[in-house]
């Protein structure tokens, strides 16, 4: 994960145009890759996809010559889609189209201007403190194609029934590592490993890499019809720095994912935190607004907003570790095995307890104890009536979910547990 | 509100009779007070209006010829609805007659025997204690008027709609300021602050000021055809004194009115206490009786009963302040603010977020935090589905009412919310 | 309760057999006991009632002659129902069906093998550490007769309507004192105590003494068409030890009997614990079966396998009191007492409060305060509107459900409350 994110950090990623081209090439080349151009214009829930934005360049010169910004030296230097300017401007001038962060002096912010017209630069405090009175030349040479389009891609593992699991991160953020490159790089891994499995899964698993809010919004009118086949799904952001996972709740709260990650985390070994859903962060935003109210929470390491580097050129690989990564991919994974191997157990022999000794189930004489597996043997007997599913044997019993689903096949493997049903 | 209490607070208030009457002519001064008349003898609920008592002299003359006890020195040395007698007694023989406090024998109890024939006095017990051997003159000269009547009031701010808010306070103690003529001046304030609003509210607003059990229970009585009409409701008592603002739930603990205060004392700079329902208190024992269950709370300062002072002489002016009336008028505004500002909103671009910036709803450029206003507009538009109200936006964002509202108010503007509706 | 278990504590209980059987007749001394045999090879669920295991005689001679261990000392020397065999063995030949606890060197183990066909000695093992090489005779003079029976009690207390409360214990353990002689004990002596009430209960409480696991089981099975006859009931265990009285829910985990345990101990002097079910304990299991899902808890004083001396010869006369027996006893009484008490009650008189002073139920004066009686008596004519129960009530107000039922008892003779429905 991290070789990718070094390989990409500096592309220049935005709404549109290359440089999320050129990232989803470079996931292509670990896992395949369905990549959408939708046109500049398409219109999309209440928004519409923007013309095409192309920088060709953008600095500034100042008295005496000096080059004091430019966008060749960090994508994060111009102000996204900004409009194309050439002229002369005093320093009071141009300060009013500088960005800078007079509480952290030393980076550069991330400042975008998608839907307003405008331009700017951003530059580290220190450096515009340090401009001299005089004339500065200002070159934004850029374009905003509406014959363009907007890049989506999607890594999609077929399932054997009719069920999707979606994940979905943005793809915009440029120059910037652990929002949300480390997602990026997260989601493409995880594509990799699903991938990789000798059996495919239950339910097609969908990984939606597109940009910020416009990209799962178009997505979402795109697919409208199908949205009922999402069983749960996770957005992704923030993955990489040592944080505490946190996992944000759906909407609904209560939604199998809820349950599903709640489970998970709790028998993991890194420290988390469950939080209730709130409607500002990554791509829940949108899954989670009222006319689609779909199952899908959102899982990061420190979450967006909430870590003093965020959105400046201090979020970079040294903030992102591959243990968190590796952590962070873990927790997902676990997440989606709970999902995945979720159930709704019915005994064979609900009239008292069966008999486990005669069929080789436990070793135990009487009078000794058992351990969590014959726990987990009684839980799954217990609880396997048809309402209850693996879920709530786990979270009745505080074992963790592979224990209570391997008991569940040691059960049907015994004939004492239905086939299964879902 | 310190007032109109310093100029009522000796009137001779019981069920019935002239101190009631006077009471709401003094409020009648700052804001329309509809008076009813009860004839004494009408059923009401289990009970029946009693006849009209009235005091023309009531007083002990020891030996010496020394007066020891006077209802004309203060309306609580007369146990309330006590029948005429007229004779000599024993110290012994009075004393069974007498009240008074060893555990506070500085201070004269308040008594009353409305349903049970006698007479009494209440003493400082320091006083009784001092009384020497010998005989007394006795002297209760009452009446127990059966062709009198039982005198409430009613203040009435009409609505637009056909729902009501009602308002409650007993108005029947004589002779104490907290327990609860503070209760009656911050209702006769509240009328005079609405009946003042350019605007009239969704719902009628009444406050009823009667007689305490028997008062609201024929209030009920009468108007028991009407009561659906009652979107919620609040019982004032003890408002005066300086202890934390307690809210006590109606009998259903999840009326509009329980989550409207909860959310309203959240957000209010005094401390406040939160309570479940007991079946003890003041008026709401009657609205939340099993027969009505209307969505009434309580509100109080340090609820009745729960300070040293109460049904004392100690219960006087000393114990109230104007910060802290000002403080619970605050509060019972705040409550009903949220009661009459809460709808249910739908949004009309439900699918994925609105763009806000094209609106000018939001100044912020990408990649910049936004405040509680902005925080207030995603959480309004994702929960406007029409199943939520703005109760549940407050509640779940750790928003105020107000700052929701604002939100849910700028948004119908810009035309992301239909119209109001209830 | 000491008696009987001093009596019957060396009596060889298993499955089967006149262990069982004498245990029985000892209790039939104090109150009848219905005694059914059933037959070895009766079905019973996914089991079969065993055949019937006698012991004549076992033990094991060591070199020199010497008795190393003899099931004469203690029932528990002899793995549960031990297949025959006479032999001569090596002391390594014979470690191989020795069982003992290294870390409690002092303390016979107790072991069966009931399904699995094979015979062992459980010793103490100092004892075992202390065995010579050599050569050692065994004699296990045991036979498995599939003409035999297995032996339960139900001790039957008739109740007056058509609802049964159940109460039952397992009756095989031989030669331990709290886990399960006392148990044994304290519903002897309850079924006692209930059979010699005045008056029947409203429901005919049945008190089973049968063999763990199969027993239940077998007595479901048999009565499989009456079940849902059971209002509540309780399985105990370990009811003479020191520890906290421990309540474990049923399956249902809101049923009746478990929120009359809770109510019942918060008011008892011992102090208790509340546990949510688990699938393993006593004979909970079977009742609480998906299949059966019957409304029974377990009570215990501390649950079987949390004790260090469980199921080893320690677990003895000196672990158990008189007075953890009685309070467990009493909590059983009162857990009883608050599932026949409940009701839904109903007010004559739901509109407002209802005058108390009028019929003597209360005496006070205006203005005085209440005590606990006057509080329930307000509480659940509050509650009485068919739709809350007493035991509601108790919870409500946090009174202890005899104040709140004798409230109800007296509002019920002053007319305030309908006759008794359920």
């Amino acid at each position: 994960m991290l070789t990718l994110m070094r390989e990409t950090l500096d592309l220049p990623r935005s709404l549109t145009g290359d440089g999320v081209r050129d990232t989803l090439a470079a996931i292509a080349r670990l896992v395949p890759v369905r990549v959408t151009e939708v046109p500049s214009g398409t219109p999309a829930g209440d928004w519409t996809v923007p013309p095409e934005w192309r920088v060709r360049a953008a600095h500034v010169t100042g008295p005496g010559g000096r080059r004091i910004v430019d966008v060749a030296d960090s994508p994060l230097h111009l102000v996204g889609y900004s409009t194309a300017f050439r002229g002369r401007l005093t320093r009071a001038e141009l300060l009013a189209h500088v960005h800078s962060l007079p509480d952290r002096p030393g980076a550069v912010p991330y400042r975008t201007s998608y839907w307003v017209p405008e331009w700017g630069f951003c530059m580290r405090h220190r450096d515009v403190e340090a401009l001299p009175e005089g004339d500065y030349e200002v070159v934004v040479d850029t374009e905003h194609d509406p014959a363009g389009s907007m890049t989506t891609g999607e890594i999609v593992i077929d399932g054997t029934g009719p069920e999707e699991v979606l994940l979905s991160t943005p793809v915009c953020h440029p120059g910037l590592a652990n929002d949300n490159l480390s997602g990026v790089a997260l989601l493409a891994e995880l594509g990799r490993v699903l991938a990789q499995r000798p059996e495919p899964p239950r339910r097609t698993h969908r990984i939606l890499l597109s940009p910020g809010t416009v990209g799962p919004i178009a997505w979402l009118a795109a697919n409208r019809d199908h949205l009922d086949r999402i069983r749960g799904g996770l957005a992704v952001m923030c993955a990489g720095d040592p944080g505490a996972i946190t996992y944000k709740a759906s909407r609904r709260g209560d939604a199998p994912v809820d349950r599903a990650a709640a489970l998970a985390l709790r028998h993991r070994p890194e420290p988390h935190a469950l939080r209730d859903f709130i409607p500002w962060g990554g791509d829940e935003r949108q899954f989670c607004s009222p006319g689609y109210d779909l199952p899908v929470g959102a899982i990061s390491r420190t979450p967006p907003g909430e870590y003093p580097e965020n959105h400046t050129s201090d979020d970079d690989l040294t903030l992102v570790t591959a243990a968190a990564l590796e952590g962070s991919l873990g927790a997902v994974l676990d997440i989606l095995d709970v999902l995945e191997g979720d159930e709704r157990p019915v005994s064979t022999s609900p009239f008292g307890e069966p008999q486990l000794g005669r069929r080789g189930l436990t070793r135990r004489r009487g009078g000794e104890k058992g351990g969590d597996h014959e726990m987990a043997l009684l839980w799954v007997l217990n609880l396997a009536d048809g309402r209850h599913t693996l879920v709530d044997c786990a979270e009745r019993s505080g074992l963790s979910f592979p224990v209570i689903r391997d008991a569940a096949d040691a059960l049907r493997g015994a004939g004492l547990l239905t086939a299964r049903r879902d």
